[in-house]
């Protein structure tokens, strides 16, 4: 059987069912964060990305964005568990050819987003390889009571999220601004009930959430919010890598996000029971399945998302 | 100018140059693991280490023995600074040609020495690569009063190993086991000054501990530990990847681990002044200095290590 057959997601299902982890482990793999006990207030989080030459960047581009991409990732993973970034380890594969100065390159769009973020980096390992190959690991903290998973969405909980969805690629992924401080002030003036970030596109991720919170939801098509370099909205639905949050709360709740006046969360749509499914909305008020093709039932719609196989 | 110009360490040196680190890091960059503030009697240990295909294994290689290998060398680490692995993340670069199967051989190479060291693996990331490679980060635990560093070498001391030197790539580097046992063993029962791990070859990782400790050091070559695999003495103090730990100790306390009843570690030469340098002496007692060829002294004795550019 090759890769494609059971896809990204499928192995890693594969992986998680033969690991046993002890009751330090709070949360071991399935959430963009590992939680660790840590101390009487705070759990430790724990993440890692790998950004490979030619999947997550070409061979063309700045080298300064492509090291504040690698940082970025992970500190994105924080911030999906309203958590606080703090200590990294950066393993670098190199290609022979490559010059000091473009190293520095690197290095420099790294460590300038550490500093941004007050992350210390701790230490790495260099290595040679023929492809540019980039791996941050990355530690945080998060209160206890602030934690966030994707597992704790509840049927009625609205749908919302950080910013503007489409077109990712065309510069976003190299630039986007993680979303550690809008996660925090969401986690420190309300109640929120799951979250994650939008790495491989909008459908995709909060089919995550649907699926460890055992939930179903709908989605308000002309309530997605479009990026000026969106395609259309079924782009903006699948487009990977915009690194926005997508996060579910109590309908009270909401209603006092949507009125702060720090920053702009937008409502996208509503959790409903696991039997339900997804289904999207469209501004015809025509209901579609969204990734269901099942007999005799409503005509679906196709919205796919990244995927490395 | 090229990498090959600066080489590995020296691109860990300039970079660690721009780094800096706030309080909560006991020891950023520059030794085995980090050491971070954890609670009141301990400190936390993190470390990462990046295996490349055709870099640190070959395509033939066992996939189950290159999984294996990739959490043995962060273990490795962790064995080095004293203390006791916890918790991993580890990142796959898989190629797309690569079955379902191969990717459950590599698992297995990694669950299993993960359940032989009560290791936790809470999380990873899956990429499509050309070339397999397999980042770990690994988490650890040590006692403050039991913590080892390269920089705590002291004039007088005794060098010591765990064992065998020479001819790791001819199987020991995809089987070695990290000498955790033998290290917690020492770090409980005797004060041991300094302390790292061989990856890179006896010489070449002695050179770590004398120049973060900034001391010299005499080896005897003819008490240098040679396996049945080694080509010879300079092959065996050249050879990376051996995973044996040299550590650093008093005379006083050297003697009482060499009467030990549990572990045979031996004795292979002793730290001196700075100024000294590192000289060998070899079975006609003839002085050699190592590595170093300046006018008007003796005659130098290259002994390299492995480098990756």
């Amino acid at each position: 059987m090759n890769l494609n057959e059971i896809g990204e997601f499928g192995l890693i299902k594969r992986f998680r069912r033969t690991i046993k982890t002890d009751s330090s482990v709070i949360k071991g793999s399935g959430d963009d964060c590992a939680v660790l006990k840590f101390n009487k207030d705070s759990y430790q989080l724990f993440t890692c990305d790998m950004l490979v030459e030619g999947v997550d960047f070409t061979n063309r581009a700045d080298l300064v964005l492509v090291g504040r991409k690698a940082l970025a990732v992970s500190i994105s993973d924080i911030a999906a568990c309203c958590g606080i970034p703090k200590h990294a380890v950066i393993s670098l594969g190199l290609p022979k050819k490559m010059k000091v100065s473009q190293a520095d390159l690197l290095a420099k769009g790294i460590f300038d987003l550490a500093k941004e973020f007050k992350i210390n980096i701790v230490g790495g390992d260099i290595s040679a390889a023929d492809k540019l190959v980039i791996d941050v690991s990355l530690l945080g903290e998060v209160e206890k009571k602030m934690l966030c998973l994707r597992s704790g969405a509840k049927e009625g909980d609205i749908i919302m999220v950080t910013g503007e969805f489409g077109g990712s690629i065309k510069g976003k992924h190299l630039k986007f601004r993680p979303r550690i401080k809008e996660a925090r002030f969401l986690a420190e003036n309300f109640k929120i009930n799951s979250m994650i970030d939008v790495s491989d596109g909008l459908v995709q991720d909060l089919g995550h959430i649907l699926e460890e919170s055992r939930k179903g939801a709908v989605l308000y098509e002309n309530l997605i919010p479009l990026s000026r370099q969106a395609e259309g909205v079924d782009e903006a639905l699948c487009s990977g890598e915009e690194f926005e949050l997508i996060f579910t709360l109590s309908r009270d709740q909401a209603s006092k996000v949507i009125t702060n006046k720090k920053y702009k969360f937008r409502l996208i749509g509503e959790i409903m029971p696991e039997s339900f499914g997804l289904r999207i909305i469209d501004p015809g008020n025509k209901h579609s399945k969204v990734n269901q093709k099942k007999q005799g039932q409503t005509a679906s719609r196709y919205l796919g998302g990244y995927r490395h196989f």
